[in-house]
């Protein structure tokens, strides 16, 4: 495994070196003064990147499992009943959480490769006649299938069943690649991390509560100490932690908060969705198609694409790390062997993405699909020039 | 504050450059074979430092109230009962998260500079005559008082005593810088994080588990997830993670066990009580005194040091910050305002340990104690120079 | 322009993370013995990748151009005869400072894109019967045109001659990266920099004198100080240096040395013969032709690709900074605007060298030129999956 | 030797962490058009540093010595007459090299401790009524001895001569850590390097030249190739290098610049003052002097300290070298072993400097110096507390 070449796994991302040494500091006295100029800009960052004026947004040193803990612990008491679907690993995995921190749960099966059911969710909310559902839970980006939810569409459900139940997000693969809108969309609560549309290496849990979540958290009888917000926000309001923070990565999402912004979340999702649809061409030359089952549900941060019967999609992922040194995900849970995954998000150019295409190109040749060399480079190659900002000379 | 200046805080520590690069390395694809090569050495790495044939080690992204969670939650259910002294800030802290996860707490208050009174614990163990405590806390080293206490003696207590209760130790401040024991003296679970005696940023919770802590996973009933061990040992037998890891943090850790090691731990142990020593004779040069009640108490890893009736101590840490650009620690809880304390744990030389001396020696003769200029470093001085190992020409 | 991508310029090459780590060290004192610990290694692992068991290898703080004078200076006095061909901007520069230092210069002119002509070497060799000609300059790698001369054919048409001038040789971008045989082929005084082959920073002059140049320093009077390695010497005999070593570059040559024979060099030189097919498969793919005449003469670290009539070569350089942020080598001298370089020296994997010449191919059919997408890509492709060395399964 | 103990030599100094992330960058492609972005800023800020309004800035990838040679070899011819002063090793050596380049040197010996003896240099200049002289060098900081002469004096010789020599400077030392002050005091030439005030590792030398110096290098005669500033200028004007630059190094020097104009120069020559007035308090309360003969010559940067007689300063160097991991500077020359030097330039704080002023006072103990453990210290203590800027309250 070269660590010179690009990696194409859903996250952790590449890192530009700018994130790496932010995050690389000596050591702060994290009781200093200074402690309170990175961790506010923090905070601050992410409630923009979130879209958000109201949320309060709460980091932790742990990761985005850890952040589905905080909104569960904080806002539930066992019993409580919860309302979710299932279209994927990560979707399946906050359902289990949720099963053992005791909360009831109401499942809807979907295929994997299918966005979140909005309608069965909307019949489910009207049924539910005396609002026993506390939470709706949704994962925004299904970072196994490639599957982007629509999570206005979520919202609309409970607006038209007239249902006040809170709705919580995953947005661990979407937030700060995808557009993300916590306030419009109505969201309560929105989990991420830092190691993906953050470009940082793992380790912090980010979540932002909406006031309506922030009201539930005196009558919530879970019990939690670590992801306890309230000794969270204690801390905070005294520009300090409830136990020793992990400063360098406060420092780094400090800097990737202002790296996003600065460059304009809008520009940011359209940088994604480019590289995107030069995966996405790239898949289509090869005759191949994606695991999620329509147009509007392909995830601009990750492509899962469906290798032909007979093959082993994980063969394409242990030969690219065994001879070409190139990470790609693997297909996880029911579509485990059925897919390879490319990641494309966080800081990645169109030179970088050709890298991966090529070399997943290379890999199918190699382990038998009936493959032409050259023809995804080729067509994703064509959706970069076509794409680049830049006048050409042809067109002139 | 200036980063070229040592810190002094009782962690996180100086930082060794070799460290700060393992932690700070590129993206690598965590469900590769390369993570198996950086997990493994660093989960045993940690065993041997805690001097255990049978534990087994668990590292979350998280903190050292991380590791306290995990050790609740993994082991006890509701209503269960636990033994604890409170004399410092951080057993306190303990004490509440237990509170707050609903277990049965019988507290012995001690002095905030006493050590973990052995006797009181061996009466009250006696009592319980159903052996309803399940489960024994001490913490080793009271990072708010500087005291260390006698592991071995509640082990003798419970022995004595002829209970069955667990025994957890908080080895936060001592694990890696001071001499811990986990077999021999039959801890259950050792609790420790990254940023003390492993020299490395904060960000990994570090937990050993006995095998006859291991036993008490399938019944404890605490609802958790993150923590949840029985995920982690599942993720490390198939040289992964349940999540995604902090795999650069696992990379330091990995480092500071060999260098831990190749060191010698009695080498290490040994370099931290002559730097304290040090420490130590300059508080006696100073005329003051520590808030370790005896010397058996003193901690190698920090000293908590008095001040004179009618000084906030707080002032001294204030003025080192502002005026000298040096990160002393504060008291805490009880003794906030008279103390102030020396971190002097982690990779400290004895160069490095005279400029803390010599800064605490300004800032309080600036703040108006009678201190000597000089009096403390040349104390200390005297100290290092005698158990260099170097053979003294004047000894010649 | 941005540094997520490799650079494909023909040095200073895309550097490994562990080079740059070992050139930025922390300040250590260069008169302490452990700058010996530095020093030597790195000394004798030039010498090891010299192929040569008698050379005195000097390591100056400049560059490749400082290494050219350190061999006129050191050997020379004003007036002296200096045979030389001149077929690249390299061979150029380096007459040019022959001219500059009074030297009388004996040019053969070469076509841009021819070798070194050993058979008019060996005419004007036979020719020098009072054999006036002291030193014979040879270029290995024209960096400006990716001819690799022969050397051993140099040697040979000096032994034909019977000619006992002195062979100095300009490896500055085969040393490392392309065989290199100092004594085997009578090199007299090989000169290279850190930027190339040894995969550093710029910031190196790296010298090595056969016996029989050392021979010549006594009596050499061109002037020179900085350069003298007389006093260099004499601080290496004494662990030290005659001024401010730049050790932390040093300590880079130590690691990169180690690296390259690690490696193995016939496995350095086979890698970077297999990526220069790659690209030389593209460049045949697009219909394009090389500056270099034969195949004899192809580079293999660096190819001069032709452009048609009717488009400036320089414009692709341009445009692959400015759209895709990507370096690659423009033409210079006479063949400025005629060809655009592609450097494939250091460290490069496939996966590297693929981006580049699908940037390569995207930059051309955007000026204009009727090339193919993919069909450069794919022609390399097919010789890295051919050589991977990974029995395929095709194949099985 | 410990890499986290300040360093005690006269340079290479301690290094910001800032300077040393910007020099250690990835490789940029030094013909793109960022690398004026890089090149010009460094230039037009060490001109501000020379305090010039006319000077012409060069920077080669070489160390000072480089930078004598470069004013030598491109402002004068063979046979050509030149006034030096040799007052300790450094200014030996630039004699040294004027010799080796055939120039004809008028040499005033002067005692290593004193200044360039002004008045003598009035003398001999008044008696060259010729003005044979061509040019006359001066020593600023003389870091052998830790002496620094008077520019401004020469100056003055020179004007109340008459004489239209050029003035040539060393401020290796100096430049960057004391005041310099090129066009008031008519320096015709200024020479540093990027290893001392700009703390920066060795690699550059950095030379300005004065409109009166330009004017000579058409008529010079000294061959020269590699530092001929005709190829450097012509380079600068095209945005670029006559060779590869050292990128990284120039993007530290652009950023050492910003850091001393931001300061504010008078700031940073402020600051060096108060550091080393401890350090000479510190000397003089151990009962030592200095080599320099009179408090107008002591230097800010560094501090020769003689030992009493029957003791080898030296020892104190490998002493602390060997037993406290931290690096002194030796005597050279005429006081090698007469006086060790403490080295207190660049970006040092006042904890730094009581840790190398308590390590100084353990090595003379350790090797049977009559001081008092603390007494250097105290002094030390008492300088930095008083002039820190804090209004103490004592004082209030």
């Amino acid at each position: 495994m070269s660590f010179q070449n690009p990696v194409f796994i859903p996250g952790p991302t590449n890192m530009p070196e700018a994130l790496r040494r932010a995050a690389d500091m000596p050591t702060l006295d994290h009781r200093s003064s200074l402690f309170a100029e990175i961790l506010h800009p923090a905070l601050d960052g992410v409630k923009q990147v979130l879209k958000s004026k109201t949320a309060e947004v709460f980091v932790f040193p742990s990761t985005g499992t850890g952040g589905w803990e905080t909104a569960l612990t904080n806002t539930l008491s066992a019993g409580d009943k919860v309302l979710a679907a299932r279209n994927g690993m990560f979707s399946h995995r906050w359902i289990d959480m949720c099963t053992r921190h005791g909360l009831d749960m109401q499942i809807v099966e979907a295929a994997w490769g299918a966005g979140v059911p909005t309608d069965r969710y909307e019949e489910i909310l009207r049924a539910d006649k005396n609002h026993e559902i506390k939470v709706v839970l949704a994962t925004h980006n299904e970072t196994a299938t490639g599957v982007k939810s629509d999570i206005a569409g979520v919202r609309r459900a409970l607006d038209n069943a007239g249902h006040p139940a809170l709705l919580y997000v995953d947005g661990v693969s979407s937030i700060g690649s995808m557009d993300f809108r916590m306030d419009e969309w109505g969201v309560d609560i929105a989990v991420t991390g830092s190691q993906k549309g953050f470009m940082l290496p793992a380790g912090l849990a980010i979540i932002g509560f909406s006031p309506k979540a922030m009201a539930q958290v005196e009558t919530a009888t879970l019990p939690r100490t670590f992801f306890d917000i309230r000794d969270m926000a204690a801390g905070y309001a005294n520009n300090a932690y409830p136990y020793t923070p992990a400063v360098g990565l406060l420092n780094g999402l400090k800097l990737a908060t202002e790296m996003l912004l600065n460059e304009g979340l809008e520009n940011v999702f359209t940088r994604h969705n480019r590289i995107a649809n030069g995966v996405r061409a790239a898949v289509n030359a090869w005759g191949l198609t994606l695991c999620a089952q329509s147009p509007d549900l392909y995830s601009d941060s990750v492509s899962a694409i469906m290798t032909p019967e007979g093959f082993n999609a994980t063969d394409i992922v242990s030969h690219a790390a065994d001879v070409y040194g190139v990470a790609f995900g693997v297909g996880l849970g029911e579509v485990a062997g059925k897919v390879f995954r490319i990641g494309h998000l966080g800081s990645l150019t169109d030179v970088m993405a050709l890298s991966g295409i090529a070399t997943a190109e290379m890999c199918m040749v190699d382990i038998g699909l009936d493959i032409q060399l050259g023809s995804g480079v080729a067509a994703a190659q064509e959706v970069y020039r076509q794409t680049t900002g830049y006048t050409l000379k042809a067109a002139a």
